[in-house]
């Protein structure tokens, strides 16, 4: 069982996982093979033994998978059950996307509060979320046991978001910004530029 | 010089690019060294001599580079000059992010329109680029020989849309709903789940 998972596994457990889950009782009650997982989703059979045995120590030559502890596997790795919580600081388009999203459940991830400066969204609910102001960030994290945060606000204003972050408690950051943060070592900063990602695609450097 | 060029690289190229650019006249017809751009810069005097041997292959021991000779091939490799064309499918808070972002420039991108079948905001603008019917965008792409497309619809219409785009000469797709889309062979799609990101960068696996 290794700890070194790729985006491309990450991807596909999800996907595993639902398709475990709805397996007939006389099914799940079983074993079951990578062959077996790999047919249903039409996924190639080295890749998903790969991705099965990344997350799951329970897997023999010629018996496959104990369903049941493949599940449980899958659900601990993806952090199913204890939700991770996330806020997002900055509640412009970018942000109302991502408060909208639904997607991170998956991944044992729960946005619980986006926050911005502006008086006219602060109070607002974006999908059941509420925006809040700046100065309540501190106190929210604390209250919730936070420390994943997001930064979508403008590059001129992400340096002194950071570190409200900081003082808050957050020590991982997924910044949008198109700009460098400066924070201290412990914290553990991933810019997410998408205008990269696109040159990337462009010049088929990906 | 190599076309191995990292996303960490492709971040910093627009700083040297900025960086060169405002250097006054008797420096930027002279010679520069990797070392003097590092320490303008506060960086790695390593990473900046290997960044820029990555796009120019102008760098002599002891001489430096040429700083005009150095300008040209940054901007000759980010684009810049010979813009290419993209188009966002879908016009909702992620898309009209997008829209609104006015960073592609730097990598010789440039947004030419949004997509929507939404009557309600066809026909509006989002900092001066058109959201337009779907209906349009192979006109659209054939004018403007446009070649790259964002997918930011919901994932119950990715696919359908990317069937769009094929059909309008799109070859790179960037695809932000969380589902796999099929294409031919020759169409590059990229996904980009935001939620995955958050969870490598929440297990520490980035």
């Amino acid at each position: 069982m290794s700890r070194n998972i790729t985006s491309q596994t990450l991807q596909r457990l999800p996907l595993y996982l639902n398709y475990l889950k709805s397996l007939p009782q006389e099914k799940s009650s079983g074993n079951i093979s990578a062959t077996a997982v790999a047919e249903a989703l039409c996924l190639n059979d080295v890749q998903v033994r790969k991705d099965l045995a990344s997350v799951s120590s329970g897997g023999r030559p010629k018996v496959g998978y104990v369903t049941r502890k493949l599940i449980d596997d899958i659900e601990k790795f993806l952090g199913s059950g204890s939700c991770d919580g996330v806020i997002v600081a900055g509640a412009g388009n970018l942000g109302r996307a991502l408060l909208a999203f639904n997607g991170f459940g998956d991944y044992g991830l729960d946005i619980v509060a986006g926050f911005d400066c502006d008086e006219n969204i602060i109070g607002t609910m974006v999908n059941g979320k509420p925006v809040l102001a700046l100065s309540e960030m501190d106190c929210v994290c604390r209250k919730n046991n936070v420390h994943i945060g997001i930064i979508t606000v403008p590059e001129t204003a992400a340096q002194a978001v950071c570190d409200v972050m900081v003082k808050a408690g957050i020590t991982e950051i997924l910044n949008f910004a198109p700009v460098h943060l400066n924070a201290p070592a412990e914290v553990t900063i991933q810019n997410q530029n998408i205008a990269i990602s696109l040159a990337m695609l462009s010049r088929h450097l990906i």
